[in-house]
């Protein structure tokens, strides 16, 4: 009633460290959307005997089906179809319908970009072979991925492309694909819910879900994963039909326990609520120790210029001054991180940009410029409402530059939503 | 003389794909500086089973070292040090120093932070766990590390926690506990070399490199490796010192096909080479499609304020009216995405910031707003440098609005680095 997957991420570039690999936790979660639990990933260069280890470990353990991911470009180290085909012993074929499939996108993109046709040409012939009895799922860039059916003990195999845009689109097709539906033909639905908080720590929710144990009947019955991300906890619980009680009761649990941090229990994030809460209202931002991050984060979400009016990046003191309207005396006096500076930074944000409200953050984000009394990591925050007295706000937060810069970002959007009334 | 590793990552939060890992290539990177090759990484979740069958397939694959990340936590899903002690034979010990060193750790941050001390006094006891015969990794968060050395027919285990900021601050005392130096004492120094690309395509470079196969002598000796970011391609070489000569020779056929897209072989990033070009000028920005992440990009490298005025998001037409000074004659005549525009943004962001440099981003990242004049992902550029014309540029980027984004700050990067004529 349950299956189980692998998912194999290949490519030298990921396993070494030189990029982080976005497919691994993006398949999983689809997979996961079916029902389908993902036992492991792996992450292999590109050797076909590493590549076919994992294969082996996977089939060993007993998976359901198999994606890959990678290893399928033009270059000499685009292995996985040849190794998967060699894996299922099954003989490679030209496929000539697809071979021109792959040179019409080809042609087309040459016409903007003005590919090299030759070196081209020699990568698509090697593109287009698939492995015998294999279906291939139509490439959206110019790498065509496969679809290989369970055969005993072999699980099924979907074959993918390693960049994340070109293996998104062509996953509608791939799930599509015979091989995949008869994975997930019998599978039971499973339920995802939500709950996030911010400002709670991860002992007390351990210590919460050790009562639980306890106190909720069924709770047995409830799959939960927590997650630290920037100052946020997520707590994600899955469960089939017979845990939804049980889950009720968990979420009553939380709520009387935890109900001052969590701030969403229906999956919404604080982007979605500041965005909600903003209600037709415009927002500006006024940053310093940020750069900008504030603002990239809010016109991340599609749609943002409904309430983002924009914002000024004052990294300097002159800019401060000068676009903002802050005045030099108050800077000499209370220093550039400080509460009347930051609330200066938001007033003049809200009166430059023209805006209802705007957030103002000023801090030390480091690795230099702290002291005894403003050590790294101190960090001063505004908002600016109209109508409302100017809030103002100092946060000693823990980490490196990185850190300390991303964990302002998630305090500024609650700081909003907080102001926002919500 | 070599040595092979494998990492195993744990958290079912990973797993399922809620964050993404950043401690596996974080390591491979580190054990790659010691020649340590790294064949697989493995991510599972908390079930004790799936680790003990990464143990068991690494062992089988016949690893010198295992690194595992996570799972060392006070949570009831944090098993990692039991299943590793199991999976090795050894008896747990409890160690009343570690106990206290961590409780004193608690301690600390409590007066900052004021934890719970009951949850956490619980979780503490379960922390202060060593297998028999290994030794601790002094803790920087609250969990410590463990350090098992060889014993035939297991290879050196090192267990690692899973917040990066912790695992990257414990790392020092990691490789130097006698599990890791026994592992890298008999091995060869490997060079690792780096070549930079913007908008020189895969199929090119892949072209160049069938083609070094016939044109470098001793090219085999060479292990290459190519990655795609965001409109860059980076091709990183490792070499023991036999391959020095090829590489050289490698590097001028290179030079010799693709100098002009080459703008880096000595590892340096663009936005190295943007510090670097300023030499004391000041920049600023004026973004509207990027919405601060070209400032956030800038301010991201320590030190930037001696380069970084600051800038202006100008989302909305108006700031880019108000703050900026656009013409709103401008704008209704050529619309808010042209050169013009991009070139009059640049302009007012040097005028109102004070820079020597600015630099405009005016676009239209999607998914709604294209037109058939103007499709998803056509982005306008201005730079503006005093004493010079402002220069403008359209490029139309492929992709999704996070993609179009990324590589619009990528673009505004290489065009800043273009216009001070590095």
């Amino acid at each position: 009633m349950s299956a189980r997957a692998g998912i194999i991420v290949t490519g030298t570039e990921v396993l070494t460290g030189r990029i982080a690999d976005r497919n691994g936790p993006w398949v999983s979660e689809q997979l996961l959307g079916f029902g389908i639990d993902v036992a492991h990933i792996t992450i292999c260069g590109d050797r076909p005997d590493d590549l076919t280890a994992q294969l082996r470990f996977l089939v060993d353990e007993g998976v359901d089906l198999i994606v890959t991911t990678g290893g399928l470009g033009p270059t000499a180290d685009d292995l996985t179809v040849a190794t998967v085909a060699e894996f299922c012993g099954r003989e490679l074929r030209h496929d000539p319908e697809l071979e021109q499939h792959i040179t019409d996108i080809l042609l087309r993109w040459r016409g903007i970009e003005g590919r090299l046709p030759e070196a081209a040409a020699v990568g698509v012939h090697e593109q287009a072979y698939v492995p015998d009895g294999a279906r291939h799922i139509p490439p959206t860039g110019t790498a065509p991925g496969i679809a290989i059916g369970r055969t005993d003990p072999l699980p099924a195999i979907i074959v993918l492309p390693g960049p994340p845009r070109e293996l998104q689109a062509m996953w509608p097709a791939a799930i599509t694909t015979d091989a995949f539906t008869e994975v997930t033909a019998s599978l039971p639905v499973f339920a995802q819910e939500t709950i996030r908080a911010y400002r709670l720590s991860e002992a007390e929710l351990a210590d919460t879900l050790r009562s639980a144990e306890q106190l909720v009947p069924g709770f047995g019955s409830l799959e939960i994963t927590t997650c630290i991300r920037a100052g946020e906890i997520d707590m994600v619980t899955r469960f089939a039909d017979d845990g939804r009680e049980a889950y009720a009761s968990l979420l009553e649990l939380m709520t009387e326990r935890h109900g001052a941090q969590i701030f969403s229990t229906d999956g919404c994030t604080v982007d979605d609520l500041v965005a909600a809460a903003l209600a037709g209202r415009m927002i500006g931002t006024a940053e310093s120790c940020t750069g900008g991050k504030i603002a990239a984060r809010l016109t991340d979400r599609a749609g943002s210029s409904e309430y983002t009016a924009g914002g000024v990046v004052s990294y300097s003191n002159e800019v401060k001054t000068s676009v903002l309207g802050v005045p030099t005396e108050l800077i000499a006096e209370f220093g550039a991180v400080s509460e009347q500076v930051a609330e200066a930074m938001a007033d003049g944000a809200r009166r430059v940009l023209g805006t209802d409200i705007a957030v103002s953050t000023t801090g030390i984000a480091g690795p230099g410029g702290g002291s005894a009394e403003k050590p790294v990591g101190t960090v001063c925050f505004g908002v600016s409402l109209n109508g409302a007295p100017t809030r103002t706000l100092t946060i000693r937060f823990p980490g490196d530059r990185t850190t300390v810069r991303a964990l302002t970002v998630t305090a500024a959007m609650h700081l909003i939503l907080e102001t926002l009334g919500a």
